[in-house]
């Protein structure tokens, strides 16, 4: 039974906690727009498989597929990973899936934001959305939580909190006048303070260099912890992403969290810089309405975009030079967590990674399906 | 965690328990195919939601319908009724959906029988129907069951069980030679043994006279308890029904049933006979591939074709003349259970009745979703 809330998870008791906090599930959807995904979508399909089983050895993965794609889907992943029919524009579960909030009584609840495919008619980057707007209500219908209807424009991918109070986002996404033309950045906060259950909105201000999210948080920074953070780097000053970083850095150095701590932050150096090849780029269709992929583009690369799950942290492999020196260091600041990488590659030439791809199930109390009052 | 066994139940220690065995929940779909629901599906929309909320007063009720009706259903069906996406060719879950099996430890799996609408290009209802083919595992990776993969066509309502050994059946469907041309009777018994846990598989002839189905038993005969069965009935020497239920009372006052017991039948007097309107014929569009709609028609009314809920019994209402006494008849038949009559003609109109559309899931032991040893 899943009921809608026009009240706010703030005054309901709920707050969204943090990734690093244990975990019932993870869900995903399976990518095969091939006006984003090259050769039809298939070297996608099996990084997602592989993403897909990694987690699965952390907690039950369950991924929303088409119709068209349900047989296919089902006989690359493996039987241990629940298929179920969800249709989607894309496959980018992070941003379109609901982002669930917990109370202290074992609860849990779906916020469904509204979605606009990253800015709508304004830089967007494909039109239409609207099966992606509506793959959080089939999420939490089939996870049987009730469900909150935000009345603004976000993405999850455009946030990450602490659990504590906390939350850090950037002002190139959500001030982006894409998003919530309508509403000021005091107002922004109010209502994530409401919807997350949060007190403090850290803003940072830039994303990764060329991010086409409009610099999502989650490309750019994570938390390990409360009070601990991990930053994408350059040590190179001529790169574009050294002044971002450095920005980020700055602010993150000078600001005080929700419980009035000082942040941690650990310097993440980023894979590349990564271009798409010709050959990559030839392989995806054009298509009208849809953001072209163009040979030579930089690409937003980033080790800080992985999945924490409950037992293990997932991290996109994103060069041979990099990863290792990579996860050694996500390793030693997940000291109670397996660390494995999977190839990122053919996720990043769609414009994200591993952590855009998943979206959590925070552990709840399970709740009984029981049978309505006869009436 | 969804695993398809090439094993069969039998050999596994399961078998199908009685409709009239406790169940955890109710699978249906939601009519929208404009060239066999009149109107649009509006009419048949509004039945299917008064099914469906009888039903959740009696057990939890899960809906499949497609992505373009998604919104609507979600709209129109009570928030207790769960709604997930399950695109398909038509909405007779009975005939789609798997048909579950439970052991004695509480396991439930779930047997996805082949299905060829009825018939395949010999007579079958329409063309294609390879999404309902494939509404049985959809169904099964959202229960998390266990699947049997049937070899062999057949459709939940051409079969009855007592859940102690015994199934009843028609030969006008079971061996009609546009399901399975390839077997015998024999080889049919044995494969019913072997996939539904039966020792003893009674025939009987023909079912419901006009029923599209190639005469379901489901429309004709249904048990009560073990034992004891209802069967539609007409005291109208003159009409075609009469021969064909006759026929079914006297080769069921012969036989005796798995248990050694002889049957105690029931006879319940069928609504009109009722006929399709011109105005309800005018509803429907023409299509290529799909059995036309003609006005006057002789419909397949019956009031067997009840759904049996752990708490209530939901009937179809079918006629003012003859509703009053069948809902008076079947109460008596279930003294523990509320019975209800819900208006059927909408359901009867596209072919079938609240049986054809819905599909219990019996009680089992809940099993937790894990994680994967990490390999």
């Amino acid at each position: 039974m899943t009921r809608t809330f026009s009240t706010d998870p703030r005054r309901d008791g709920y707050r969204m906690p943090g990734e690093f906090e244990p975990h019932d599930g993870c869900w995903m959807l399976w990518p095969e727009r091939p006006d984003n995904w090259r050769l039809g979508g298939k070297p996608a399909q099996q990084a997602f498989v592989a993403v897909a089983t990694a987690i699965s050895a952390s907690e039950p993965v369950s991924v929303g597929v088409s119709a068209g794609q349900f047989a296919n889907a089902r006989r690359l992943l493996p039987a241990s990973v629940r298929v179920v029919e969800i249709s989607s524009n894309d496959a980018w579960m992070r941003d379109v899936g609901p982002t669930f909030v917990v109370d202290d009584r074992g609860g849990v609840r779906g916020v469904d934001w509204q979605f606009n495919a990253w800015g709508g008619l304004d830089g967007g980057l494909y039109f239409p959305w609207e099966k992606d707007d509506a793959v959080a209500q089939k999420v939490l219908e089939i996870e049987g939580r009730d469900r909150y209807r935000a009345p603004f424009v976000l993405e999850g991918g455009a946030i990450h909190v602490d659990g504590q109070g906390t939350l850090i986002t950037t002002e190139e996404c959500l001030l982006n006048r894409n998003r919530n033309p309508h509403l000021t950045r005091n107002d922004i906060e109010r209502l994530l303070q409401r919807y997350l259950g949060v007190e403090v909105v850290l803003w940072l201000g830039r994303g990764v260099y060329r991010d086409e999210t409009d610099g999502h948080v989650d490309n750019l920074c994570a938390y390990v912890r409360p009070g601990e953070v991990v930053l994408t780097w350059t040590d190179d000053p001529r790169d574009p992403q050294y002044e971002i970083s450095r920005d980020a850095c700055e602010r993150l150095m000078q600001a005080r969290d929700a419980r009035g701590r000082r942040f941690k932050v650990h310097k993440l150096i980023q894979p590349g810089p990564l271009r798409m090849t010709k050959s990559e780029a030839e392989g995806v269709d054009s298509a009208e309405g849809t953001a072209p992929r163009e040979a030579g583009a930089r690409l937003a690369g980033s080790y800080v975009n992985f999945y924490i799950g409950t037992r293990r942290v997932v991290v996109p492999l994103l060069d041979a030079k990099r990863d290792g020196p990579a996860l050694r260091k996500i390793s030693s600041l997940f000291p109670g967590r397996e660390v494995v990488g999977v190839p990122g590659r053919e996720i990043l030439l769609g414009g994200g990674n591993i952590h855009c791809i998943t979206q959590q199930v925070p552990s709840g109390r399970r709740r009984a399906r029981r049978a309505e009052p006869a009436r």
